[in-house]
């Protein structure tokens, strides 16, 4: 059991308003008494009620998370980044994760309004409608990272996926590859694949290699589902000498069917991935890849989320942040 | 601003007192009456608000998870199958990201005294006497995942580490090796280090072959340290032919290592890791490995949690879950 103020109370040899009091205006006891509740506070470990506390100021100091993959690395980043602004802010995170299962979210945004959550950051999933609906059906404040959304007006902050995919497939025509192929996220069901599939067919159209924009084969968020793409994609397009993947797993799907094929990666095929996972430097070849400031957008949305629960608004509604191209061992000239 | 009851009331046109009555003993209340009440709680979205729930069953059926490194994909695994078992369980997960810094462990667990969460898993890390002092100390009751306690007497859940790495070693033997070396964790700051040296020790010692104990290295948890240990494995003992690692992320950094010397895996070098992360089918070549039951022991930790918060007890102090050999592409006969 949890020590009460009545516990307290009883050990101080005091009345359990004096203890109130003690804890709320300490200057209006007398300090033997006020000794004396203090020395029980400590002895018993009593921590005055959040509960309570939560009634008083209509806040929980909690902001919760919802991810849509706790299995992808990506978000570990993300987390790490939004905890320790949490720390900094004197909020605790609340982390669900969702699976990518519509049910399930809309149940864990009931979860966090039970919890009385302040703010929620929802990370990198389409705002359907219905969730949207929900949020703020709930009124809860709420930001997207990795995220952004077309039909409403919601803060956001993420990289700017068209340009960080032309920065991409740029690098690998200055190598000097002609037969460029994608590996990219379905659009119907993902944020960031139409922009970086937009940013491949600019970076090709502008150097007069349009004929390639065809040569694109869509997965999952998953290495898996990426082997199956890369299986597609060289069976039609043998002539690849270079594939432009939108995420870090899906590089190393693509290399590891190409592996599987007795395909070299870089001497016969240079592939570019996205994201900059830990993972991409461990990997055999070492990944070339654009990465993502994954850490700073997971702090950067808790700030974001603190400004809007703190002044009811936000300076900047999309903020985009900086990408920035890491060349490794999965790339070579042409 | 959340809907209270004030405004339930208001819109309703009863009193506090009736929407309250509607809440808790909805037939003490006239029909006409009630349907106003529920339909302006509908409208409203008005939720019963948890805090004072909080106060009246002193229960927040809310869980912590503590765990030590977010980026490390075992943790992954561990958070889903615990987060399954919350939704079953009725309860709501909060995961905290410790960075294996004591001071944040501390202030995590302070939160989440405060939170008033019912208990907390504690995984992986050491349960230092700090530790288990303050979590006794908050009277939160707490449960272990692929970590035990020698001193204190906790309840836990994990494999048996000395005989899974016997296995492990054994089946290198198996394969005719009989240079075999080690890369293990730091005896002082992990809870499975000694066990799986010892595992280590008793295959090499039944098959004579104790010529090998001394071959071994150590490292913290992550590749980059496992690859400076192979470093100096190596350079002390070209002569291995097999290594034995005690995390799939070591695995990665010793074939990394072996790959940057020109030296094959598994032509040249068997390595066999463990764990079974997702990442270990993903790695070229894919790891054999060691496969812990990650998923069903983040699940059995949190009912072993629920079995403790509803009884006071649980049936098994020290439970173990089992354990396999999967062979894939990085071992090879000798």
């Amino acid at each position: 059991m949890k020590p009460t103020i009545r516990d307290v109370a009883r050990m101080a040899e005091v009345s359990i308003s004096t203890v109130s009091r003690v804890m709320n205006a300490p200057n209006s006891v007398v300090e033997s008494k006020r000794n004396r509740v203090m020395e029980a506070v400590e002895r018993l470990r009593y921590q005055p009620n959040s509960f309570a506390r939560g009634l008083i100021y209509k806040k929980s100091f909690t902001l919760g998370l919802l991810i849509p993959d706790i299995e992808n690395l990506y978000f570990a980043g993300v987390i790490r980044g939004m905890q320790d602004a949490c720390i900094k802010l004197g909020y605790s995170l609340m982390i669900c994760n969702t699976d990518r299962d519509k049910e399930r979210l809309l149940s864990y945004i009931d979860n966090f309004h039970e919890k009385q959550v302040d703010g929620i950051v929802f990370a990198s999933d389409v705002l359907y409608p219905e969730y949207h609906d929900k949020l703020v059906g709930c009124r809860i404040p709420f930001v997207l990272v990795s995220s952004h959304s077309d039909e409403f007006h919601i803060p956001s902050v993420e990289v700017d996926d068209e340009a960080a995919a032309y920065d991409a497939v740029k690098f690998l025509i200055d190598l000097g590859h002609k037969d460029i192929g994608m590996i990219g996220f379905n659009h119907d069901n993902s944020v960031s694949g139409p922009p970086r599939y937009e940013g491949f067919v600019r970076a090709l159209t502008e150097s007069g290699l349009q004929q390639n924009i065809v040569k694109s084969k869509y997965a999952s968020h998953r290495f898996e589902h990426a082997y199956q793409a890369a299986h597609e994609l060289f069976t039609d397009y043998p002539e690849l000498t270079a594939v432009f993947c939108v995420a870090d797993e899906f590089a190393m799907g693509t290399i590891s069917y190409l592996k599987d094929r007795n395909i070299l990666v870089p001497g016969q095929v240079s592939v570019i991935g996205f994201d900059n996972l830990r993972m991409s430097s461990m990997f055999i070849p070492k990944l070339t890849t654009i990465a993502q400031p994954i850490y700073e957008l997971g702090y950067r949305a808790a700030e974001k989320l603190h400004e809007l629960l703190t002044t009811g608004e936000v300076q900047v509604l999309n903020e985009k942040m900086e990408h920035k191209l890491i060349v490794r061992e999965s790339t070579r000239e042409k």
